[in-house]
């Protein structure tokens, strides 16, 4: 019996997992609230349906939306999936969300019979376009059972970090504090260089091959060199998940002085209107402040 | 005619150069204040002799001390080295100082004819003995050319910044920048993963193939992971390396809100009385201040 899945948001994220699941060969659904990008779904793999239609006969559905606040909408909102979904299909959430957040999707997933993943994914839209994403997914083993095709499908890397939901979520909090702060701090050195005449080519050429180097940097400093602010990654998603991050903290009486200092920029970026931005516009913040050019598209 | 050098200063750095310089077959002498460390070397090469005997033969010397200081009480202070080095010969500054006094050293080198060649220096211990480390050079090409054999003896890769002193060091302040927030940052997001039940070899095995990974995460974890805070690279760099940046940062009007943080957290280490320990022990003040435990080398 052939294995159908859904996936519910066709942002630079889902829509990339989308095509690696119907590549993998699996009866792939696409669903966005945004028709024209669903219809260009449809039109790749020639399967169109309404989710209505296809709620209870998939085997799991891939939750690829912003937040919490989507993700259960999704779930149990108007037009509510889990209710319709078959006895052991999965819920993989993908979002960034709170542990606690998790928790309680999975345990009302239960009532309906449900299984729920803890899954959220680390990579980027060009590796979700390959199915070579990174998953840090917990819950039961029924539903890492149920979800293991669509997650063979989506990533090269599953990291099994427990048998409930909310170890997901913690490690990806972990993940975020750690890349939001890496974009913000980037973006610090590139204009401190800046000031003293380092200019941004020389300070990704060197820095990229020295022991301040990190992951974001490699990947986002070149957005700046070339002036391009073409949102891979937009600047509000850090106000969000750095937020999740500083709830968490708060909950556990944990000091996050570097996280609340890159959040503040972050925001400030935000009030700036860049919101939309690649999140390396977060650079501008420091630019404007210092009064420095950064490098600028049409100058190149 | 045999090339003949100096390295002044043997602690975790020097000590590694002066060996890769020796292994590459330059007459290399080894000087420290520390007469164990100095007689350490002189026995692995053989080659026993004051500085003041050949201070006038020497075609270069590396001066791998810990801050500028020492660096000027070395080239100028008593039993000042420049003033009876040869015409041409050249200094190899190392040590992380501010981009002004790098160059302030350039024109007192230039008053006796000794070349001063800006040379900060990026890798850590273990690529010093192996002759395999980043140097971010920047000074006259007589400097250059005339330091070009003791950096292929200690460098795999020499990162040319310009044509006089500054630049080298304001591309190591940049990084320092970089390495430290980095260091502090991995130290927060550790103990935040701890506090939720992520365990620190989970948090390393995870996020060194994540986006949020860093060069220093990867370096510096595993000492948590071990409780091993063994200084390979001591707390108290920190303040001082910090310190640079926001003397900087301060001159040219430049806001640093996140290495601000981060200082902060290295400040607070070492009044712990952590200054000794190596710089992972910042995660100390973060698992104080919430009461969690972090592996210990006894019980491991």
């Amino acid at each position: 019996m052939s294995y159908s899945c859904a996936v519910i948001g066709l942002g630079s994220m889902g829509f990339g997992m989308a095509q690696s699941l119907h590549r993998a060969g699996l009866e792939t659904y696409g669903f966005d609230r945004d028709a024209e990008r669903e219809s260009r779904f449809q039109s790749e793999t020639g399967r169109a349906a309404s989710l209505a239609c296809v709620a209870s006969t998939i085997d799991a559905a891939a939750i690829v939306v912003v937040n919490a606040a989507q993700t259960e909408a999704v779930l149990f909102g108007d037009d509510a999936l889990v209710p319709r979904m078959k006895q052991g299909s999965v819920i993989v959430a993908c979002a960034t969300v709170a542990p606690d957040f998790a928790r309680e999707m999975e345990r009302r997933c239960s009532d309906h019979s449900v299984q729920y993943l803890d899954a959220p994914i680390s990579g980027g839209a060009v590796r979700a376009a390959k199915g070579d994403l990174s998953v840090m997914a917990s819950g039961s083993q029924a539903a890492k059972d149920a979800a293991k095709p669509l997650l063979d499908g989506v990533a090269s890397t599953v990291f099994d970090l427990g048998e409930s939901a909310g170890a997901g979520s913690a490690m990806k909090a972990v993940n975020q504090l750690l890349a939001g702060v890496h974009i913000a701090t980037m973006a610090e050195a590139l204009t401190f260089g800046l000031a003293q005449g380092v200019a941004p080519e020389t300070f990704l050429d060197v820095i990229s091959q020295c022991a301040g180097t990190s992951w974001m940097l490699e990947n986002r400093a070149p957005h700046i060199v070339d002036g391009d602010y073409t949102p891979h990654s937009a600047v509000t998603i850090w106000p969000k998940d750095l937020g999740i991050v500083t709830e968490i903290a708060n909950e556990k009486g944990l000091q996050t002085p570097i996280t609340q200092a890159a959040l503040a920029q972050f925001n400030a970026a935000v009030a700036m209107g860049l919101g939309a931005e690649d999140d390396a516009a977060v650079a501008k913040v420091y630019a404007k402040a210092a009064n420095l050019t950064l490098p600028s598209k049409d100058t190149e």
